[in-house]
């Protein structure tokens, strides 16, 4: 059923899976780990597949051939390999998809970029928040999160397969395609709710603590701010960048 | 300068702050612990604060009686009581706040529901996006995230400060104030960008992976999705709960 098929994951194995966990040997290996059946099976679709561990009655579901190379492991075992709380049923090792573009391809499109984004969990829910409206390109500062961080990774729930993430320098990237609108949120911005927002263009959001690097805000062409309720009440002094990303995209696509 | 003030951290508070990570701890103590400089300061203006532990640089900035004890603590001793990775230069032990409600008082306004939210990230989020689009009272299932979470309190930025939680029985709660609507993200729901919206009900929000449960699904009176971009592409199953919760306020708000 299998091509190949140990019977159970090594010490050896286990040792490689979790160094995944360290962004060295992620690029050292060209590869990302991905845990849970759901979030495996989705990636198996899209990614080509090094090492799958799992149940054994588990594995009896995976077609053949959709890895190169297929282990049985026990419970004990996947718990040691995790990088999760509760131990997973399934595992996979996946090569790290290259991303192709050619800037060409950005006229008339809505683009995220992320600049200084630190939690994964962050990272990850805006790659997932991207795809569910449909945007496929997300450009990244070098100091941005890591997408194949494992929680990064759990946190797009299998939208990593779908969105193309890019480590660019963002100033270059501004500044070559300078016709393209620039979005920021910045508190003296217009109030989303009632500017023009067009179809293409970048969407800017900045680092948890410091929100956009003064480089890149020269670069915003259209300053927005979300509102908070009811206006100019004291109430918290900023969301969650996940949080206000939803919004601003949400904003985008409502009027599409 | 301080009411009372010991030299250093002695093992057994650092052991007593750590315990504040399990819930049982935090019941028996009616007490949770907020961790860095900004939040620490942020809560000591609205609760009352039973133990402040810092830097003493730090602790020179703290208005005297600002907490029953103020104790000097090393990096090294501030480290080992964090449930943060990076030590923080303050934390603060604080008494959990009562939450005292009139129902009377619901009428009119608009008030958060979850329903199983189990992520203590996400749980903290929610709260501070509820306290940006002026949500006062959140109402909870017994099942759902606590509050009082280390991970909860810093993901909530201050604005457990400021939002009411309540753990109730959800059913019980919406059948008694059967007189407001209650709004609900469902698959089959009405288009949230089109759908009218009133100033007042609630908004349910469901658990991660399982959704609003059945009993509650029931009590919904209205029915709404947030729709994907393009319409009808296939693109990720569903948003990330705090991410679907921030669209649907801010949809509410954008009308107010």
């Amino acid at each position: 059923m299998f091509n190949t098929t140990e019977m159970s994951l090594s010490k050896n194995k286990i040792k490689q899976i979790r160094s995944l966990n360290e962004k060295k040997h992620r690029s050292e290996y060209g590869t990302f780990v991905a845990e849970g059946k759901k979030l495996v099976l989705d990636l198996l679709g899209s990614c080509r597949c090094q090492l799958l561990a799992g149940l054994p009655d588990v594995l009896r579901e995976i077609p053949p051939f959709s890895a190169e190379e297929i282990v049985e492991a026990t419970p004990d075992e996947l718990k040691k390999a995790s990088h999760l709380k509760t131990a997973p049923q399934l595992v996979g090792v996946f090569y790290q998809p290259k991303q192709a573009l050619e800037e060409s391809e950005l006229a008339g499109k809505l683009h995220l970029v992320l600049d200084g984004i630190q939690d994964p969990g962050n990272m990850g829910t805006i790659v997932r928040l991207s795809d569910w409206f449909g945007i496929q390109h997300i450009f990244c500062s070098h100091d941005t999160a890591d997408i194949f961080n494992p929680k990064t990774v759990q946190a797009t729930m299998g939208a990593i397969a779908r969105v193309n993430v890019h480590y660019v320098d963002l100033n270059d990237l501004l500044t070559r395609n300078n016709s393209l609108p620039v979005f920021g949120t910045l508190l003296e911005g217009e109030n989303i709710y009632k500017a023009e927002l067009p179809e293409n263009g970048f969407i800017v959001m900045g680092n948890e603590g410091k929100g956009i690097s003064p480089d890149i805000q020269k670069l915003v062409t259209h300053k927005l701010f979300i509102p908070n309720y009811p206006a100019n009440t004291q109430t918290s002094e900023s969301l969650n960048v996940a949080v206000a990303a939803a919004i601003v995209c949400s904003e985008f696509r409502r009027r599409g």
